[in-house]
């Protein structure tokens, strides 16, 4: 661990960190991770002190080649018992899939947006969550969790503004059916701090039973101060992505998912819990340029840790 | 104006934005931007709702030939008697030239960090005290104002973390000088947010009258976050520079200065009245890359502010 602590764990409030570069950044790689990179890609997380890892998707590989190996990965991780493994999954099949290899979770997507989900999923909404229904129907029951993530929850890069009213309505269908967790997620980066705390303070109080993560992109600069308002607002639980891993496919150039190492860097300078071990995340996150081919958008990897010392000039240089 | 205002001007509480890329930006440029091109960029900054431009520095040709040009810039520049027009002076031949120019502000710098101060100026801090003291007792009395910057205020990249106490210490002895102003500084970008509000609390009750800005760094994502909680501790004046304007020496490719189009972006959003137009600097930011001749860290340069809206795919596509 580095010297980033400001106290003991006992006394420091606990957050959770979930790492979903193995399924949301990989799958927006153009170039194919080898499968056996993945694996031990995933396998350095697993012992970095993650609360959760989304380590692939179980969509169809002609869909989306980058993760057509999701039975292989799912089969060949060394489980870590204190991760939960989560897998995103789109229809009934790919649940029967998932169940097949005893992930820990699925994870349903949809989007909040009528125009964003028609262009992301060639679906209406309403076909969404009749497919998403027969999902949580098929995997209810079983040992495995069910969360919900939301699309565009802050505002939709094809609609603009969202009603919060739409977002707490679609949150409160998936908890009547007995999902047990919902993310709420900011698919292009238009979340500002103080929505952020209104919507997640509402959902928190609606919604008390539900495990509630909030997703953030920081294509506009504003994750990490996101972040401030949600943990305000009762939120414990935060995606993340490794090196800020996928992009934003609006603005090209511009950085998408929160980095993991930013956010757990700050949270821990102010004290908090995350689990996460920041010099071995940091570690995995130097591996990544050569892994997918690319420079890559986390600057806390190119700074170093607050603490990172320079050598002093030579006097009189 | 963009339509990200949460309220009317009336009910919508003030900070103000205080640009720094014409010195603190220009400065760090390899390129020499043209004498007629500054005076151009200042003259649309001018014109943009800022409360303060830094537009030069007064200090030797040789030491920053990037800035050799600083009487031709303030002569010739257009004076909005809105604006206060601060320049950087390190000794009191740069505040005589300065006061020739008819300044609005001085800017001296020190560091509060022994090792930096040494790195960067070139002399002990209580040096650096008597060559700006000298400054002070120089100037004070005229009508130009008089603004102290200290950097490495959150931590030094050379001595690691930086003791509050030595910092309150150092804004006392100028504030006793009868300094106006005083500017808390993260040279490299290592404050984080509980740390902002600590400190800018207690310099807010122990020197209530003195104008204190904060001036952050982006170099580990923090600089937003750290903006919050400024606000929260009583701080209402931000430095900031057009398009991220001005590295990080000491992490290559790293960002630097929090990039103003992103702080105006959020804290507009969030209801806050900057008195910045943000469609105004976003058209300037945009000049800059060709200005400068690289890519510049805006990501909202890229993507746009959050009700920038893409049309929908084809249906089918």
């Amino acid at each position: 661990m580095t010297g980033t602590h400001a106290g003991t764990s006992a006394s420091r409030p606990r957050l959770y960190i979930q790492e979903v570069a193995p399924r949301d950044g990989f799958q927006n790689e153009k170039q194919f991770i080898e499968t056996e990179d993945k694996i031990a890609f995933i396998n350095r997380l697993s012992a970095s002190g993650y609360a959760k890892i989304e380590a692939t998707s179980f969509t169809s590989p002609k869909a989306i080649p980058a993760l057509r190996d999701a039975e292989i990965v799912m089969h060949e991780i060394e489980r870590n018992p204190d991760v939960v493994y989560t897998v995103l999954v789109p229809n009934v099949r790919g649940a029967q899939r998932a169940l097949e290899c005893k992930v820990d979770e699925v994870n349903l997507v949809m989007s909040v947006s009528e125009t964003h989900n028609r262009a992301n999923l060639r679906m209406t909404r309403e076909q969404s969550f009749e497919q998403l229904s027969d999902v949580v129907n098929a995997v209810r029951g079983s040992r495995v969790a069910i969360n919900v993530s939301l699309s565009t929850v802050f505002g939709c890069p094809m609609e603009g503004d969202i009603n919060a009213f739409e977002v707490f309505e679609l949150v409160g269908r998936f908890a009547a059916l007995g999902v047990d967790g919902v993310t709420l997620c900011d698919t292009t980066g238009m979340a500002y701090p103080t929505q952020v705390g209104k919507i997640g303070r509402e959902v928190r109080k609606l919604f008390p039973a539900l495990t509630t993560t909030m997703h953030f992109h920081n294509t506009r600069g504003m994750a990490l101060a996101n972040t401030l308002t949600a943990i305000e607002a009762g939120i414990d639980r935060f995606d993340a992505s490794l090196g800020g891993l996928g992009g934003c496919p609006y603005a090209p150039g511009a950085s998408g998912n929160v980095c993991t190492e930013e956010l757990v860097h700050m949270l821990e300078l102010m004290g908090y819990d995350t689990g996460v071990d920041l010099d071995a995340i940091l570690g995995v996150s130097a591996t990544l340029p050569a892994l997918v081919g690319h420079d890559i958008p986390s600057q806390l990897l190119k700074a170093g840790p607050r603490l990172t010392l320079h050598p002093a000039p030579d006097s009189g240089a």
